[in-house]
């Protein structure tokens, strides 16, 4: 018994990573600059700052330190949900028959119920420090809207969340988490911008849309003094606060002369993953390890699988800056797949960097089976999870049925990213066996590069 | 720093309790035994091993060993969700400006979202050791059924769930939840028992009640082969049981040096508080410490503030046996309160002697001041409380604030025994300022105390 691996792996609060790392710093390449879609030319950090803290710009477009401290603020808020447990999926390694090793890093054991609690600590710590008095944003599923209002509420910073209209009146319990923590909800299109109005006018009863939703928020940051808007995923500084998971997991299995074989996540914008993977990556862009990197991402959204790499906006009103990155363009219209959070059009720059030069590799999978292996873990492991997270857990169970058949006793790691218990509408399909599997055909992905713009490609 | 308590203690899961604490055998004087209501004459093991799993029967009845084991079966389960963390709550204490040391054991970290997991766990486990094949229960909120279907998953029992059928419709994700662990659910009353078909007949349409529920699950445990019948608190077993909260907890604030002044917790049935208070308790009834204990029940429900003393049926349907406990009569109807798991007429027969012998006090508290509390909390602490467990939290807060007026410095131990992700309606109410108070008139007490069975009294 001694020394069996624990079921659970909490670090103590000194051992939390007081850095995070920068994984940018040890690409030989970095990916192409964003472009201000009106010009082409590489967007400024005075341009960017305009729209995000200041902090974060220079953390976006920091490609040399290969460390950045997390100030002790963002740490002692951490502590209020961190660190978070690396669990020996002991149950599923048995339920599986496998010789292979299972751990999960499960970043759900916060109120947000998801990883997104790591850079709303962050960014709204630096938005405060700056000596704002509010922040926006938008939510479409409720996720990212619910940590970020946590995080406001800590720092003591105004925030107003522009919601998906469907998604506010479909989920008013989400909308009730995110009013409890103090923050401004708002049904997005809304009266209160420009942007909204106009799409009240020509759309009358417009259940909304998440491109909306950021041009509001955007508009609001902009119009309001001492007000900035702050982003959930995609962007490389977003990645970097979320490389504490990757840090933790690490230093827990470093402790046990574990590494990994492979390491497996879900993909939306990237940035669980992008955190997941950054200190394995980082060592093998330096030669030092040959760990398989295997993102995932849904059939129905195969932004990575099937995508191009070229410049695209990172949202469907086409107003954020172009991105250098995988994408369906941004007029591609993904199918009602449960797993909201990967409903994304594009994918992280640093990690379609990554692909695009052989470092890892990508698979889709489809709902249904996402749900049944959803299903299987959480009977055997206890824990709901989201059907976000459901993906790498699907990945991670072919894995380990492969090791079963050939013998081999690999190590398997995966980030368990966030709970279910918002997403009960879909189990209850899969429970009914209503769940329907949704892949774009041929003409479905030509009707989305058509929406590529010129500049940059 | 390095003196500084962390915020949260996980214990190692070679630290972990390998036995309960079996409070009654500290006691000078037991409870008075539980009666058949219909010789009047104590129920004998073999009448209770009918309805319940033998093992079961034997804790329930053991009034003489200290601690009795946990089996490796439960440990092993125990690790998918335990350690909880201890939690030192420096974010409550700076927002209240409190000289007070707050620490709060947080049961919440499970899918099951609250301690209801700690007794399912257990329970399921003797059954199957028993060779049972099912078991069955009845489940009102939905939280103990949640925790029943995942032991009966981990455990591979059979389970039918009877849910109360207002709940059952009103809360369509919390039966979602239990059918996704394989779990039968039925709306009672149903058509698949006597107790059911009647009460259908009687009263068409009737939206149920937690009586006629109880009365359908044992009916089925009787009339099936090899099924047994479970219930998730107010017997001894489960109090017991659920003494791994207090003895997790002392181990942790023993690692300090740290005797809590004060243990609060809310009490529904009882088990979680029983549970909590154990090996404190177990210390007092020695002459070891002079701690005080403060259960909290709701305003609405005063089981035990403004209760009897009396023998009286653990259920409204009287088809239980009777137990010497404080109760406002099983046919006492409570108010429309959202904290259901407090919701409950009587009182473990154990936290009522213990009461009824000066070894506690109770406070009862109204629902509004209760979710303002809730939202104070969640605001500064993270952790989206459970109504039931806000009411600990509001004690917890009203003592820490006495000792700001007399500068004493406390050590306040609280539970926290769930997360309040299923009750966002309530939070609803009290963010609209639409919540409302209940509180029992005399005449209400008096038609409650009618149905007091002569019986024992």
């Amino acid at each position: 018994m001694s020394a069996k691996i624990p079921y659970k792996t909490y670090l103590t609060e000194e051992e939390m990573p007081k850095t995070w790392l920068n994984l940018k710093a040890f690409m030989k390449e970095q990916h192409e600059p964003f472009l201000n879609p009106a010009t082409g030319k590489p967007c400024t950090a005075e341009e960017l700052e305009q729209v995000f803290c200041k902090e974060c710009v220079e953390q976006e477009l920091n490609c040399t330190d290969k460390e950045i401290e997390i100030p002790e603020g963002i740490r002692n808020f951490y502590t209020n949900f961190r660190p978070s447990p690396l669990i020996r999926a002991y149950f599923l390694e048995k339920m599986l028959d496998t010789p292979a090793e299972i751990y999960y890093k499960f970043e759900g054991n916060n109120t947000s119920g998801s990883h997104k609690l790591n850079s709303a600590a962050a960014q709204a710590y630096y938005a405060k420090k700056q000596g704002l008095k509010s922040i926006t944003t938008e939510t479409g599923a409720g996720q990212w809207g619910t940590a970020l209002a946590m995080a406001a509420a800590f720092y003591g910073l105004d925030l107003k969340v522009f919601m998906v209209k469907t998604s506010y009146e479909q989920k008013p319990y989400r909308k009730e988490v995110i009013r409890t923590y103090g923050a401004d909800i708002i049904a997005s299109p809304s009266d209160t911008t420009e942007a909204g109005r106009k799409i009240l006018k020509e759309f009358p009863g417009t259940g909304g849309s998440l491109g909306c939703a950021i041009a509001e928020a955007v508009e609001t940051a902009i119009k309001t003094p001492d007000c900035r808007y702050v982003l959930g995923s995609v962007l490389d500084h977003v990645l970097m606060h979320q490389s504490i998971i990757g840090l933790e997991s690490k230093t827990a299995l470093d402790k046990y002369g574990v590494t990994p074989d492979m390491v497996i996540g879900c993909m939306g914008g990237g940035s669980n993953y992008g955190g997941l993977i950054a200190p394995y990556m980082a060592e093998k862009l330096q030669g030092k390890n040959n760990i398989r990197f295997i993102g995932v991402e849904p059939a129905s959204c195969p932004s990575m699988s099937r995508g191009k790499y070229a410049y695209d906006f990172c949202d469907s009103a086409k107003i954020t800056p172009l991105a250098k990155m995988y994408t369906l363009g941004c007029e591609f219209m993904p199918s009602p797949d449960h797993a909201g959070g990967l409903r994304y059009h594009g994918m992280s720059p640093v990690l379609s960097k990554l692909y695009h030069d052989g470092y890892m590799e990508v698979r889709a999978v489809k709902q249904s089976e996402v749900f049944k292996a959803a299903e299987e873990f959480a009977r055997c492991e206890g824990i709901l999870p989201a059907p976000e997270s459901s993906h790498a857990i699907k990945v991670a169970m072919d894995e380990a049925i492969k090791c079963k058949e050939t013998g081999e006793k690999k190590v398997i790691l995966f980030g368990l990213t966030g709970t279910g218990y918002f997403d009960l509408a879909a189990y209850k399909q899969f429970n009914e066996g209503t769940m329907k599997d949704y892949i774009p055909t041929e003409k479905d992905l030509e009707r989305g590069f058509a929406s590529l713009p010129s500049v940059g490609n």
